[in-house]
């Protein structure tokens, strides 16, 4: 990379000091007609580039918004991305993108680097079971909000959807279509959103008189070949279920996959419900029923709590919680 | 946000110059002990931040790599963005990613926004057709490097896969089978991908004597609806053809929707080859044949043509041009 010019090349130049160059520069009312235009001579001839960045780290704004997902490559996640940058772009911000693969390490060194980029907020949804991994953010005073995988830290807003009511929805409309052996592929309960969706099928089993199983739970990856795998061991159950809710469409995809190839009947003999509507639940020959979160009203939420943030002037932070309903869809894969 | 504690505000604090806290902060050897003592407590009781950006600001070094590409939530570019991360992270760079929807505008603003958050290089899919908005990259001699889709600058490198021989083998496959009235599901062509996987296309036409037929090539977008309008287009012409080399496995995957719809049995009468091999193209009841791009290692090698830039300390600018070779995978959608 070339050197770049610095103040301090253009103060040797002219036998003055940075801090003049730096006052000239910058319109200092102290410093004289005669010098400021010197500089700014020296200076373009020198081709010195005073960088918007350097004007951020004055100004303490650089325009850019740092956002943190798990993965970027789910739809899930790219959608969320989209109505933020739908909401952002317009007022002027660029949207600079971080994936952690849900490693606890990979998103405090994300974190990092968006700070030493002199990010205007941080917008995230963590995999952090850590937070103190925060605190440079609170410290700095960078407005940050969580989205979808929240931590409860006071005084910092999120978007969430009510992952309870959504596990609840799912269990009760499969309740609702003749099952009660309800099984569940739930995803690592130490992260909220997957405990809410556990905890929300758990109370309609209660509320509908179900008998709570724990064998039916099984924490399953969001991948095909996961729910494959659980899905056989749910039928080698000595009392099989005869549905699942799947806190995961790819895990959903492996197990009607699986149930297909053993020749059991969908939704006759076994119902499937998803979650997350990806985009092939909908074209599957057999399509399946799924919870939507409507990511791309979840982005842009998220991108205007920012906005509320950073355009206020108060000295009073605000807190905001902001809770989307989640909506099931009924496909083929259940009974309507 | 908080403001900021500067070197100015730590110099007015000990009425010394600014300059003189600058270099007693950087250790600068003309600065006496006491001195460099007395800035470094006022520093830290002030709470002043030396980061890592005003360093690198002068350093010309950040460890973030900016990544363009036109959409993050495509398993292509999601893939090359795990293939450049997992080469880059054991080096200690991060990555930052910015999607443009394939706007020239939305392109030249991230650019912009990576420049000015110092980024040590930028890998980029340009869905750009004015090359001027890479002057300034050049200009700051930030290495910049091409995938996928790509700009013929000079001594600037690239990392594309052989497009014209996946069109020439997409088609070849489906005339091997016995189709000879062979349609085409064109990208944009003057993006250069989708120009060379028509043009390998049209000469698998030619070498094997088959006439070229304007009408059975439709400019079509990477989505389910337009595969499904462009397929009966083709259908309701005079001489409709009886297979068709989709650019887009999204398009592939409409035409085949909709020739369901219309009990046109899937590959008897009717062959389709989509192009990327999206994960749906695998796990649907109908398999898709597609070209495989291998996108993990496309971002590998874009990541190493960085690093080996970026360590090169001779004047001469490296310039690499990697082509890798697209594979064929056959499925249900064509006859073996």
């Amino acid at each position: 990379m070339k050197k770049k010019v610095t103040i301090y090349d253009i103060a040797k130049e002219l036998n003055i000091t940075a801090a003049t160059v730096s006052r000239a520069l910058n319109n200092n009312p102290n410093i004289s007609q005669a010098t400021r235009e010197l500089v700014l001579k020296t200076a373009s001839k020198m081709n010195y580039e005073q960088n918007k960045l350097a004007l951020a780290l004055k100004s303490g704004k650089s325009n850019n918004v740092g956002v943190i997902v798990p993965r970027i490559d789910s739809n899930f996640f790219g959608s969320v991305i989209r109505g933020i940058e739908e909401e952002l772009n317009p007022h002027g911000y660029h949207v600079i993108i971080c994936q952690t693969d849900g490693l606890e390490e990979k998103e405090a060194s994300n974190i990092e680097a968006l700070l030493n980029s002199q990010v205007d907020g941080i917008l995230i949804s963590t995999s952090s079971s850590d937070i103190t991994i925060f605190d440079r953010v609170l410290k700095k005073e960078v407005p940050l909000i969580f989205f979808d995988r929240t931590k409860n830290i006071k005084k910092v807003s999120s978007v969430t959807i009510n992952d309870f009511e959504a596990g609840y929805k799912a269990t009760d409309h499969l309740i609702q279509t003749g099952c009660s052996k309800i099984a569940h592929f739930s995803g690592d309960l130490n992260i909220e959103i997957f405990k809410d969706r556990f905890l929300g099928y758990k109370q309609a089993l209660l509320d509908n008189g179900i008998d709570y199983i724990e064998d039916y739970v099984i924490p399953t990856k969001s991948s095909i070949e996961a729910g494959k795998s659980n899905i056989l061991k749910l039928l080698n159950l000595e009392n099989p279920p005869h549905a699942v809710f799947s806190s995961s469409d790819f895990a959903a995809l492996g197990a009607i996959k699986e149930l297909r190839k053993l020749n059991i009947r969908i939704p006759e003999n076994f119902s499937v419900v998803g979650f997350s509507n990806e985009p092939f639940t909908r074209f599957m020959e057999l399509p399946i029923t799924t919870i939507d979160q409507f990511p791309l009203e979840m982005g842009k939420h998220t991108a205007k709590v920012f906005l509320e943030q950073i355009n206020n002037n108060s000295k009073t932070r605000i807190e905001k919680k902001v809770v989307l309903d989640p909506e099931l869809i009924i496909r083929k894969s259940s009974k309507k």
